[in-house]
């Protein structure tokens, strides 16, 4: 067999650019040697000429001009790792209209824009890869395009934030609370200066609308995902639901019923012995529920230098083989064929509820709450109320529901807002039960 | 995009078969849909035509005759689920030699006459397809060969065997001994009326020589792997080794030291919080731990009529459109540029053990024990003895030790036998550390 040659830009010199880089230069003989494809890289385009960074490249690679890669049509690749959905958007289509194959671990821009990104790189007869984007080296989107094609795919549960996940995972192994637990993460790095994208769940959003494009075969808009972050999470109630069973979680997921298709991120408490619930720390995790296969889970680091910049070249590797052109081909065919998925409105989702109220030391509470509750059709399935009265004469009482509509648990939430019976707005936490799978 | 049309031939229709052709019946336009591949099953061989299965074949398909699929040659692909190494070896041989690609979940015959296969495959341009070998319908094969390519791989984990799994889990779980389990699991269809293959270990060293051949980049000698199987496992190592922490598996262990690999197969001891150590009943899980991407855990059912009919369909839908032949270039290249691997001698293997004696009630048994464990360089980690003397005067003394080389432990177990303070055979269970990823 030849050996393919493949020159490749950078575009983009942060920290898994930096990473991109390193692997190319320190293991491209190694590469190369697995693989067959032996990839040059030709140039790195970065504003920052002199930011010092974790790998040092050859000199003259370095450039701020991105007109050096459009214009030298020895450059077959272009790696699209700037991120955010400005001057990416405008990076990716000048690559594409200048012929080259674009990689990219950018999920807010392929959530966002994909489908017109996807239009553009048909038109020029070029492929988009982005394994990069979701869960960082797990080759997940390699696994729902290729490997798990026989399938149709019933529900994808996924930890898709690292961020998220190691502050839920101290909040409920240190019992500290969401700031604290927040600037150890900042501290160790997990968390950005700003960690708005990730803690409101927005990051993990844009990945289940490409996850999902993917399982479910149609364009999902990104503004149609319902999404809940975990800054509201009380220790307190991680804590009841430690005792009760649970173990919180951000969660993606997507779910099908025929035609209709409901996703939606938000935290959850998930029952202790599903495999997710022992995901911890930065680790990402994502079960899929196959028609065929059954459950799987793909896990490992969700994100960081090396873990990206594995799939990133990955994704060279494959483009250079013409493999993921292939993969990219039965992309549009879906896109083209199939309409756009029937999203379940929020309102109309069915699950189960954790409800903590703080109840005021007087008669009465139980009958009142309780009487709410069946009002709205809510059936109390586990109840937990420890013994004494806190300082300010309430006590914590915790319940847990069978399943029911959201609309109908938001309509008594606000009922029991206004009750006199009450301290403060109830903390209430969607439960959802994991398909079993096992023996 | 053109759709592309494919007609497939079916060799062996028992149970993975009838898996097969049931998903390629029912779902075949939902997989043209999502794959852009029509794939026509055009015949299917059996030297058993009478048999009921549980899918209904349309009149003309089944025939005794292979004749008629190696003389169609509007068939391309030809999928071998007899299995065994006998006539499977043959029909992929004439598979081939009649210009057809060959898609197989045959992993005994991969693992012994892989090579060759190969070999006959590039001769006639064909490739060879194999997804189904190993871990069901978890797409393992592939994130190897193409997802974490970009990787060095250090190290690999696996629970490769379901039935092995089902029974230890039971054992474990409900304190059964070994044979009371597998009958359980012949009751539960988890095991072959005959299941040597299973227990003795054979079937995850079939399996550890496919992953390990793809994950090191070298050809394996399939009888080159030490192999243990799991039938002399008592229920009260289990239930000490419980005690103190760990969880019994049969774990297939390919390693990567510098240009030393070791692969081997036994069952093994690991601590409780590993991932692993919560992979329960018949399903399998593989922690592959990358040099980029860190470490990676795939996870879902090992074996089972639809879950490998899903890797075998993903696999025939590989090969239609042409990924499976780059992958199998990929294969090609590594086996002709890379030696054979240095594979470490099991005695050369340093590993922490798990060692338990029956010891008479009588004084000098610890100075004894301890001494002879000295001598021969063990250092001990932990111990365990319960109070109280067992009916036959005898009393379990559980210890774990340091790593240390086998030929040390092999030696010292030896002069242990031959004194007078222990009565019987010692038992002996590797510790196996799977490296931490966390944090």
């Amino acid at each position: 067999m030849q050996e393919r040659r493949v020159r490749v830009a950078l575009i983009g010199f942060g920290t898994v650019g930096s990473g991109v880089a390193r692997l190319l230069l320190e293991q491209g003989s190694a590469i190369r040697e697995r693989t067959g494809v032996a990839i040059e890289l030709a140039a790195v385009v970065d504003t920052d000429a002199t930011r010092p960074r974790p790998v040092a490249l050859p000199p003259g690679l370095l450039t701020s001009d991105l007109d050096r890669v459009l214009n030298d049509e020895s450059i077959e690749i272009g790696i699209e790792l700037i991120g955010g959905t400005t001057v990416a958007r405008q990076v990716q289509h000048r690559l594409l209209e200048a012929g080259k194959h674009v990689v990219t671990a950018n999920k807010a821009l392929l959530a966002e824009y994909g489908p017109e990104l996807y239009v553009a790189a048909r038109k020029a007869d070029r492929c988009i890869a982005f394994e990069g984007s979701c869960a960082g080296g797990v080759p997940i989107i390699l696994a729902l395009r290729s490997g798990l094609t026989a399938n149709r795919i019933r529900a994808m549960y996924g930890i898709l934030n690292g961020t998220c996940n190691y502050i839920l995972s101290n909040m409920t192994a240190r019992n500290e609370d969401f700031h604290t637990a927040l600037k150890e993460a900042q501290k160790k790095g997990y968390a950005e200066a700003d960690p708005t994208l990730d803690i409101d769940g927005s990051d993990t959003a844009h990945k289940l609308a490409i996850l999902g494009s993917l399982a479910f075969g149609c364009e999902i808009p990104y503004d149609a995902i319902p999404v809940e972050g975990i800054e509201g999470i009380a220790v307190e109630d991680i804590r009841y639901g430690l005792e009760m069973g649970y173990v919180i979680k951000l969660l993606a997921i997507g779910e099908r019923e025929d035609s209709r298709i409901s996703l939606r991120v938000h935290p959850a408490f998930i029952h202790r012995d599903t495999p997710l619930a022992r995901v911890n720390g930065p680790f990402n995790a994502i079960s899929v529920f196959g028609d065929a296969v059954g459950n799987t889970l793909f896990y490992g680091r969700g994100a960081g230098m090396m873990p990206t910049a594995s799939a990133v070249v990955g994704d060279l590797v494959q483009v250079a083989t013409g493999i993921s052109q292939r993969l990219f081909e039965t992309q549009r065919l879906t896109s083209v064929e199939q309409t756009r998925c029937l999203l379940e409105d929020i309102g109309g989702i069915t699950s189960r509820f954790y409800v903590r109220i703080m109840a005021k030391d007087k008669p009465g509470v139980v009958a009142t709450y309780g009487g709410i509750l069946g009002k709205h059709g809510i059936s109390i399935s586990g109840a937990l109320q420890h013994e004494g009265v806190g300082p300010d004469s309430t006590v914590p009482v915790v319940i847990t529901t069978h399943p029911t509509q959201q609309a109908n648990m938001t309509a008594a939430l606000e009922e029991l807002s206004r009750t006199d019976v009450i301290s403060g707005e109830p903390a209430c936490i969607r439960i959802v039960d994991i398909p079993e799978d096992q023996d």
